[in-house]
């Protein structure tokens, strides 16, 4: 029998204490597995296992007996603190907690490669959705060229409610709060904050180096309008929220709203669904889908992790390394290339004189033109939009 | 350094020679990987590497120093010799025999068990998409309900044709031939045995016993017409050729060509591309997508197998089991329930006499009524046909 703790009794750390309750794991981790300690700060006399929980972080780093520790704690502090002090003990920890991998990844995964333990962490991104590990073991024999994703399930709500429903920003974000799907301050995902810190892990992932999510330029959604949305259909593209990742020389990471044209697989994505597309050298372009947040999902996710660490309890582990990036690794957002919608409220001859072969939507807004422009540099595309009248401009993605 | 065979220097068995040749995999495979052996009757003079092509599968077998093997012949014999004697041998096997795996993978995967080595397959099913892999270990702690793919790229390709370009099935498939996406004999891609291969290994993955490809009930896309396919469009479906398996007391596994509803994800599936989507009690619905088949997606699967293999070389294999199913376990497909589309001759008096709450689609063809039914078992459902003048009938996929 193999005891597992959980540090946090949250909404992800209860759905894991109840799913492993739920079922037996024996025979797909060759041992049976044994919740036995539980952290939180909060009293739950009523729980059916009440003598398993403490307050004190100790009762589990000192029990050479617990093997593995769930931390669903979130945030930064103390659950760095706790997870290296178990990493560095030789216990096994998996987790959700995108801040903590995405900050401190590199020196929490160089810990478990010396102490040869996992640090697992496939609920971090994609809720429920396997990505980590397709794209540490299956996708192993390819180079991965670049990393498309609608990453959070909040804005990607937002977003289709106001495409389908035609509401408001404010309107569709009362929605998604009201619904459960948005938190009272929602600014870690319309601001694009919880997109970023998974754009960074997967990034880091894929090029084996560690992009820091504070390197990673990132726009929310709050100035989105149901006029953008208008445009946007009216060109054959619907906006989302894109993390976008790409290794030519340099790395490039963005985390913007964008124009995705609607033949690209990931503008059928809507409501609280997430996708991710991974292009390969060899295998071309393939996608993940589903449930990228949600109780079920995501500590579906980290039992996985604690079902795998538990497999190969006396096995060497697999480990993943993030090396230091060098400084300038990161490509400067103005020399990267995409195209660009533009409002503006010149005229079409102006227009016409800065941007060649420009694609034009007429009639969304009165005394104002919405264009694609074709592909330029950022650095190139703001130089010439210096002397238009813009309103604002939104990046594109092409099928 | 370790030594790895082929056997089958066709386009897969190239693919993966090509791809170990031209990358340096020492790192994820934590130990360098050399091709030493190839195994084909014909002759290659004009190879940079002729003097490792052999005629003899002794000369594999008997060496002691192979690891690893990638069986990419295809057709069971001798594919299932060889890799039985392999295995017996203490070598592990790779592969993308989708047909060897439906066949004999149940006794494979004990002789592979028994010798602690892996029989590996990620190859077998949608190409370079990754799906054993996450259903055997990220799924892991979830029970799966459900697995409704598009697994052949082929029909997948001929449908689409049909769908957006108007063209009727014989002049789909005389391009989908031109365009080396159907062989000159198509029939095991048309008839749905190719779909209905990888479904039995999906299915016997999922529920841990063996589900024997000649227990699913498969019928293929030969009889599809463009006149289907505006039925369809107006109802709000398009058509797919569609594996649908779900277990519940029983399992239930069918391959056919669905009305697949245009909310659903694997609605937007176009062209050569495959995409799985697997229910799961905690996940809910997940989708894996990308190209099914082709010689670097399949050959990129099977090099991810062969470094996953020799990565783990000195470990305890992670081993998949397929125990024999009890007589009786396939529900039979007269149990099986779902709604149906129908068109007759009938009148509409006559077929509200047999169907409460038909959807209607008129006008597509003269003097023919086109209808969707509510859910019942299929059992119920040709009972009530017999009264009517069917001149056919498709199953439906609700979102």
């Amino acid at each position: 029998m193999v005891k597992v703790a959980i540090l946090g009794y949250g909404t992800v750390g209860s759905g894991v204490y109840e799913i492993i309750h739920d079922n037996d794991f024996t025979e797909q981790a060759l041992n049976p597995i044994k919740i036995t300690h539980i952290l939180d700060i909060r009293d739950f006399p009523e729980h059916p296992e009440k003598d398993i929980f403490t307050k004190n972080f100790d009762d589990i780093l000192n029990d050479d007996e617990v093997y593995c520790v769930a931390e669903t704690m979130g945030g930064l502090h103390p659950a760095y603190e706790f997870t290296k002090s178990l990493l560095e003990k030789g216990k096994n920890v998996v987790t959700s907690n995108k801040e903590l991998v995405a900050t401190y990844g590199p020196e929490l995964l160089a810990i478990a490669k010396d102490k040869n333990v996992n640090y697992l962490f496939e609920a971090s991104v994609g809720g429920g959705i396997p990505i980590i590990k397709p794209m540490c073991s299956s996708l192993m024999s390819n180079k991965i060229d670049k990393i498309v994703g609608i990453l959070n399930g909040t804005t990607n709500f937002i977003l289709t409610e106001m495409i389908n429903k035609n509401k408001d920003f404010d309107e569709a974000l009362k929605n998604a709060q009201e619904n459960g799907y948005a938190e009272r301050n929602p600014s870690a995902d319309i601001e694009g904050h919880d997109a970023c810190r998974k754009l960074a892990i997967l990034s880091s992932i894929a090029w084996g180096n560690f992009v820091d999510y504070r390197d990673i330029v990132t726009e929310g959604i709050t100035a989105i309008s149901l006029e953008d949305v208008k445009y946007a259909d009216k060109l054959g593209y619907v906006i989302k929220l894109i993390g976008f990742a790409e290794k030519k020389q340099k790395i490039f990471a963005r985390v913007s709203p964008m124009f995705v044209s609607k033949k690209y697989p990931l503008a059928g994505v809507e409501s609280v669904f997430n996708a991710i597309v991974v292009k390969g050298n060899y295998l071309g372009t393939s996608m993940f889908y589903g449930r990228g947040a949600g109780k079920f999902p995501t500590a579906s996710a980290v039992v996985a992790d604690i079902i795998e660490s538990v497999r190969h309890i006396n096995a060497k582990k697999a480990y993943i390394e993030w090396k230091p990036s060098e400084p300038g690794y990161m490509l400067d957002i103005n020399e990267s290339v995409c195209k660009y919608f533009v409002k503006c409220t010149n005229s079409r001859e102006q227009i016409d004189s800065l941007f060649d072969n420009a694609e034009f939507a007429d009639g969304v807004v009165e005394n104002e033109t919405g264009f694609i422009t074709t592909q330029m540099t950022e650095g190139d595309f703001k130089e010439k939009i210096k002397s238009l009248n813009v309103t604002g401009f939104i990046r594109v993605l092409e099928a």
